[in-house]
């Protein structure tokens, strides 16, 4: 923890943000056209990627045991990221319990594209989490329609993608609470593909880009997104709240 | 089905709404204070102060094979009202997940009290549901603060209910769509008593007074109340979207 | 008022919903390539155009007196259509106000297209409502993302429209309190194209399309998406609260 | 401008954020009761009081030349704090139109008690703003219903303040972004009494404790939320959007 100070008055307490990048590490090691793109894993590179933003990150998978995912690994998590594809069905509920019980309590998360098809985000979320997709390798195109959010400091009125697999509405979710990015599709799609949501403690993110066939996750502004989205996610919350029967305060 | 014509244009088309009040039914036939108050169960309460509306009105209760709620019920209700207490976990998940999907599909559902630690309504809303309480007959005062709502149609600027559980905040849900009632309780506490949620085709209403102890369900405002969520939760929704793989459009 | 029993129960009242169309009826009178397309005015289309849904419908334009928005119009209105485009700035601003009180006081409004930058509209959102345009007579995709709302019910997943003018984020709203479309356009622009507002006791809705030089009034999906706007947006509301010095109530 | 590294990384840049504190400074100088609480004026107590947050403040009154809204003031402020009452309508339009539009472009406000009906948040709600109030020096509980927001960093599940004149609902401002305080009044009231509002690029927190003839602003609680409301609305934000005629991107 680093104290700056003028004389006695403390300016600022700076704790590089502890960020967990998951990934459930299974194309890559599976299929070349995956590993030729990412060799070490998308976590690898979305570690590498967020370095420059001086982050503490540390990477888990699906194959360590408890899926890397221990109490004490989550109990020193600040933001966790979360990409997954074909395997969600092997991620024990043990775990996801853990991990949803952390984000309740105030862990931010970050959701990364086949990642809405998650036990931990369909928990969250409390619908389906489906949606339409294709992979046609179209242009995608982020508009910012909450210019005020913090996520969206430093980027363009849009910004482009070029090729992304194609999500497409509706995509069934709650309202976010605050939806960040709109984005348009070459092949006559929309998604809703930055979405803000509250869940007790817990700030989470979903971001939609990201298809393993795609080098995703070397572009600037994606990892300028999810840079921006780990320092929101990561700011203060309140205390936890006590539950169950409670006596008449004084009046 | 009525229709109603003038010459040759329909003016309307009217179905009573298909109402089916679902009731754990165990407090009223194991605690003499319950059945003092609810003889015939809460579910027969409801449904008869509800006749005056015009409902087609059914009921279903723990005990019954599938808990009630096979298949060819769900089919045929709009509106589903929920009371449960003491026995939410001896609610077979298999009708839990039915009455889950049948929601997401666009049957409405009013979740009333302590029905809010449900199964069904922790799995519609992602988080863990539990709050504060405690019973010391206080009074409770409703206070309207989404007047444009058809659920406030009729009442006042406020309405009271005395005595009933006290429920406090935090309230642990994701904030509600719409919120419409705040209350106040004598002992200190507020709570958000009227809440509104969408989820995919479903429109879903929490209304939390309704303690087995008092005669809440025999209170007009009470029934008023839940009478304008029942035509709410009714009111027509859109088609239901496909999902998965999907071509590309004509552009 | 027709109402409609069973013996002595009162199925249903019903009122045909009192819709009256303001039109600034300033293009239509000027451009011929407008009046080619509706020569008795868009108020005159729509009242034709929503004639089969059974509402009583009146119109009212800028050169009547009082822009035809007297007092007493605006109480026999349950629910008022706005469209605007080159004459907002002759709209007097004491008939604006009287506008924007009726709708805080429980009259509905649709506010269409170009009418994003009337007064009123203005007024009611406290943002500049500004947006990005562009005549270039593209495609336009609606795409449904509340499928649960009234307003969707009979429509497909997504409809099309075209030739329209497009129109761009990012569109300077308040966050819509619910979000009906998204638009897609061909030339790489998306929309919030149908957007709920709640504001005291009314309800407002803004529906995008209809640029004065294309036939979209006809359209049968959009008159339909009209339609549903205006039974839902008259739909009941509550009681007007009152404002002001307070006693305390008993407690 | 602060800026820590380690070796060539950049952990942090250090701007203490630019406080403006604005207050119309009239019941100060007429009313002794008000004086012997605030003889400095309530903007150099809420100055001395958030001193030791380490913000750069400066204070505004009515009375000074533009009100001390220069555009040279604006546009060095990161975050204005506005206390008004009995003044609002000296306040000159054309600096509500300067600040509005400083909100718009990026400017955090917190809009504190009576601040409720200045000229300034009308415009920027579209709403009437106006509430029940009632001087009777009550008790009243603030409760936190988002304890994820970090304007709730720091307190308990609810914290206290007595005596403060009462505010109750219905509060006729649109739904809250997000809604962070509910507050309990001993006298029967309820009232959201800790707002957000998204408005384009502005963060803005409405917070209602704080009548002149209480020492309301002396308390720590008060303070804290204030100081971290700062914070959060001087958070980054996006680029400012274009708007009008606009070329067809490259598809």
């Amino acid at each position: 923890m680093i104290r700056v100070k003028i004389g006695d008055k403390i300016l600022a307490e700076i704790n590089p943000i502890k960020v967990t990048i998951w990934n459930e590490y299974v194309d890559e090691k599976e299929n070349p056209e995956v590993s030729g793109i990412y060799p070490q894993g998308i976590h690898n590179a979305l570690a590498k990627g967020l370095e420059p933003y001086g982050f503490h990150i540390q990477t888990a998978t699906l194959e360590q045991p408890e899926h890397g995912l221990t109490e004490k690994v989550l109990k020193q998590t600040d933001v966790l990221i979360w990409w997954g594809h074909v395997a969600h069905e092997k991620v024990k509920d043990e775990i996801v319990e853990r991990v949803y019980n952390r984000v309740l309590q105030g862990m931010g998360l970050i959701v990364l594209h086949s990642g809405h098809y998650s036990k931990l985000f369909k928990r969250l979320m409390g619908t389906t989490c489906n949606l339409k997709w294709r992979e046609s390798s179209e242009k995608q195109r982020f508009w910012v329609v909450s210019p005020s959010h913090p996520i969206t400091q430093g980027l363009g009125e849009y910004f482009e993608l070029e090729p992304e697999e194609t999500y497409g509405e509706y995509f069934d979710i709650p309202a976010p609470d605050e939806l960040v990015f709109v984005s348009w599709f070459e092949g006559g799609e929309v998604f809703r593909s930055g979405c803000v949501f509250y869940r007790s403690l817990g700030k989470i993110f979903y971001f939609q880009p990201g298809h393993e066939t795609y080098p995703t996750y070397y572009n600037k502004d994606i990892l300028h997104v999810i840079a921006n989205a780990v320092k929101w996610a990561a700011s203060p919350h309140g205390t936890a709240p006590t539950f169950g029967h409670f006596k008449a305060l004084e009046p």
